[in-house]
């Protein structure tokens, strides 16, 4: 198979559409579940696959720290060491650069940073970027781009975004050398709140040409209204035929907005993270099931979900695991989130295929806002 | 079903048996996987069971702490709370009293403790046992006994058998008056390592008369051979017709000294808690999957394992999951040991079918002693 992108319905700016991967096919609106040191966070490959999840995001910051690209690679690849048949999509490393680790020194060639491991020193370029995800074997790999946090100067906005594009186009070369027949490149727009900014990355990305477009920079602390308004002007900017993606995003409700927007996929820590906490994403929104009210109570989360644990553990139970720091807990959340995640996606696939995409985008809107079902 | 126990087969004093209980069967040898808080830690119910586990045990000290005996029954009872339909075997809470809780006072209506959990006072007598295990709906229900600290005096260790004796009596009338019909009880033979005292205890139970009998107080970190010639003097005491079941052993080769001696039944953290300190149990001995030496080696644990994560996984993705600390490397590995342990007690149950016990423990102990592969 060979990287692709069909657009099979619309339903005003949402999209439904296919991408297909060496790996095999993704369906859009697509949700990515991150497996940031090739795992999804205390989910078996299975379990994800159960979850309804067609894709997995991997981190070239934490894989190339640990246990290295060049091992993975020596191991066979990202998917035989995880166990992950299907599409992976990698990110370059260089957001998690400059939110994780220590000293960085930035330059026009890359970025030199510390481990936050071992203090050890390394050197992350365009270049080395697409090396890394190579060697990992990302179906998708994502160009390096600098991520600024904001705010920021206008200046300096403008600066991290023609770096990125520099960056950008240093990445399709290297990528080109690399000569994987078949993989994508997907290339990000930056500029911050300047929506001038944005249009000009936008088109300037797409004159250089990527497998697939997708928006940084977002999710970052911003409200949500600037989130929403970058995105209302930089999707239409982007090529219709082309996978447009989301980075970090987000809770349930901006995804159904983003896809409003012209958004096909989305990658979030949230659904595991806050399930590792406890939280548990539903049809009814989010519910603290550490929370006493659900001592008691036997009825499971969402007895309509097509996921296995979400219908059959009683709400008492996940309580009683919560409270009592049960690992099983923890693990049966993240997957109860990303299936409700993923429940979501397919949701919205439906509608868009439907044309029933406004009235499917306001039930679900109506559904969180009221909230969980009454305690018993 | 009613709780009944057939002995299928015997090689030399080993035991190859059926126990059938009100949720199904169970193979003797048999390994029961410890899930104190109402799961076996990390692992989902169908996770146990691909491991060939048949039976589970729970833990009543914690049980009865949280949530609490009453809300368990509330919600269906502890099989259908913890979502495990087969066999469940309750500890009567007496030896997680003497080991986590604070304050205790022992008498001869039973012991007064202080919770682990928030400091609240509790008291576990025979009668609330029973009726504890009862409201969490035990398949096997085990006599409350008086759990002693060794060394201890022998007057100590007389005293404590014969208190355990008269909470035996007193479970058995607490059990027959609950009318749970083809539900089974325990009692459990004490006397430390004086072999006069664990003869009376044995000959006095049998008197009583119980559904099964286990061997208490051992592997409590007296020397092997004390534990084995204990073992030894007690087994053929029981009746033959009864299953016994040593509690809270142990490692593989202590499991299969005890079926050479007579022994049905197990149950040990060790499987889950090593693993979730990185230690995998194999045919090879046990591998501690922390060493470097593994951190590039493609070759999964056991290529020959049922166990499909034995099989699958390289050694190096294992080594990486526990450097990185990840939640999915105790959960494999969790899995992992449970299933070895497994596949021990139907190598014994094949064997002692066969009538080739004794080929088959030298032949594991070989296979032990001699270590695990080389490194590549």
């Amino acid at each position: 198979m060979s990287f692709s992108f069909t657009l099979m319905a619309t339903d005003g700016a949402a999209r439904r559409g296919e991408i297909v991967t060496p790996h095999g096919a993704v369906q859009t609106p697509a949700f990515m579940p991150v497996g940031t040191q090739g795992t999804v966070k205390g989910l078996t490959p299975e379990a994800v696959r159960e979850t309804g999840a067609e894709i997995v995001l991997g981190n070239t910051y934490h894989l190339m720290l640990r246990p290295g690209p060049e091992r993975v690679a020596a191991l066979g690849g990202l998917h035989r060491f995880m166990n992950w048949p299907g599409p992976i999509l990698t990110d370059s490393g260089g957001f998690q650069v400059m939110s994780l680790s220590g000293l960085r020194k930035l330059s026009e060639k890359g970025v030199v940073f510390r481990s936050h491991l071992d203090g050890a020193m390394h050197e992350l370029t365009p270049e080395r970027s697409i090396d890394i995800q190579a060697l990992l074997g990302a179906d998708i790999t994502m160009q390096l781009d600098e991520c600024l946090k904001l705010p920021a100067s206008p200046e300096e906005i403008r600066r991290a975004m023609e770096l990125s594009l520099r960056w950008g186009e240093r990445s399709k070369r290297a990528f080109e050398a690399r000569a994987r027949e078949g993989y994508g490149l997907f290339g990000i727009v930056q500029g911050g709140d300047d929506m001038g900014l944005r249009a000009q990355s936008a088109k300037a990305l797409t004159e250089i040409g990527f497998d697939g477009y997708a928006i940084g920079g977002l999710a970052v602390g911003e409200p949500q209204d600037v989130m929403l308004a970058v995105m209302a002007e930089t999707a239409p900017a982007l090529p219709a035929e082309r996978p447009r993606y989301l980075m970090g995003v987000g809770t349930p409700l901006d995804m159904l907005e983003a896809v409003a927007r012209g958004i096909d996929m989305f990658d979030c820590v949230m659904p595991t993270r806050n399930g590792r906490h406890g939280m548990a994403f539903t049809r009814f929104g989010a519910i603290n099931l550490a929370n006493a009210r659900h001592a008691a109570d036997p009825r499971p989360l969402d007895e309509q979900s097509a996921h296995p644990a979400t219908r059959i553990y009683s709400r008492a139970y996940l309580h009683h695991l919560v409270k009592a720091n049960e690992m099983l807990g923890q693990v049966l959340l993240s997957a109860i989130n990303i299936a409700y995640y993923q429940a979501l996606m397919r949701g919205m696939r439906e509608a868009i295929a439907a044309g029933r995409f406004e009235p499917f985008r306001s039930a679900t809107r109506v559904q969180w806002e009221q909230g969980d079902i009454p305690p018993l």
